[in-house]
């Protein structure tokens, strides 16, 4: 059956891989599934038709026959759950990968989305120069323990698996910010997955399509 | 093999049954499982042994012979993958109970997270009257999807699932801010949930513990 997701027609970093459809792209590119990609407008998102596949408007979705699944973390572990290659075949090695997953999304990347709202959406209130050190410091707190657990590790739990890829997108979040500097062991891990084949390739999708000139 | 859970010593909510602890009770009690818990100090969190089992210094984990997970939808999604009771059997409608675990952790948590944090460690800053607005803003925004997409069903597709206990939870972190109320469909959904005998359970074992008097 044939994949469909759904990808920002422009994507607001203009094509920088922070898009959440960088991170399906990446699972399907490790599993080797290719798959359509079905571009979406800002004012599409929002109407009916969209809204059906997404209950909050947002990209990407995944369409694969009569299933629809939206929210990243959910595509990416049923990708893996399906094929080969994102988590490990051993039972209890294969419930911490997903438990690295929710990690990532859950530990990690909240007070990242935080920093991105206080420099975007409050970036022009008065209280945000002096707000912002406390947000990076709510950064901090759990990237300090991640980087102590991962030491010098490849990746988080022996091979590679679906917890490092959304690890490692969640963090790559943060490259604009300098913070991930502030960690080496981390910096090197990110560095790490962006060198995957299967990475490269998701990138490269997601950049051909944002480094379009604008249509009309 | 026995289950052993964390949980607090004493919950920062006093027994409201908003510590995470409770989702991971609820879900052994929707699947009739027995466990044993181990309370932990706030200073013990920090230290080498409790970091050994939950690299962020949180609560809950999740001990079950050697499989040691952290991570509560990464926990609730194990119970569910184990046990009858959580997710249907039927594949995609599997999947889409999983999606919407995704969606109450990595959606619809993190501006209620965000409140939190904007009402209890900001509370004491000059911005925070003016900026509470916005907060509540970023809270209604997926809320209102939400409660769109739930309209007059029971729960948020077909029977109740692992997704609707997580989203149930997140919700439940809301009625103190009174803002859960501005979605009657939703506020009657999150009730149906703690009407549940296997939540009524999980509420009073955690509200036994933070009710003792504390010792020393």
């Amino acid at each position: 059956m044939t994949i469909t997701i759904t990808a920002f027609e422009r994507s607001p970093d203009g094509g920088k891989g922070l898009a959440r459809d960088t991170r399906v792209r990446w699972a399907l590119e490790e599993v080797g599934q290719p798959y359509d990609v079905r571009l979406v407008s800002f004012r599409a998102m929002k109407e009916p038709a969209h809204l059906a596949l997404h209950p909050f408007g947002q990209i990407p979705t995944y369409e694969e026959g009569d299933l629809v699944l939206f929210e990243t973390g959910s595509i990416v572990f049923h990708i893996a759950e399906r094929h080969v290659g994102l988590l490990p075949n051993d039972i209890n090695a294969r419930a911490r990968a997903i438990t690295w997953m929710f990690a990532a999304l859950s530990t990690v990347e909240p007070p990242i989305l935080e920093l991105g709202s206080a420099r975007i959406q409050e970036g022009d209130k008065p209280w945000t120069k002096e707000r912002l050190p406390l947000i990076q410091d709510r950064v901090r707190a759990p990237l300090g323990k991640l980087s102590h657990r991962l030491g010098d590790d490849e990746w988080l739990d022996g091979a590679f698996s679906a917890g490092d890829l959304m690890m490692v997108s969640v963090l790559l979040r943060l490259r604009s910010s300098g913070m991930l500097d502030e960690y080496p062991n981390l910096a090197t891990y990110v560095a790490r997955g962006e060198a995957r084949p299967a990475y490269k390739r998701a990138f490269a999708a997601q950049l051909a399509i944002n480094s379009k000139p604008p249509t009309g």
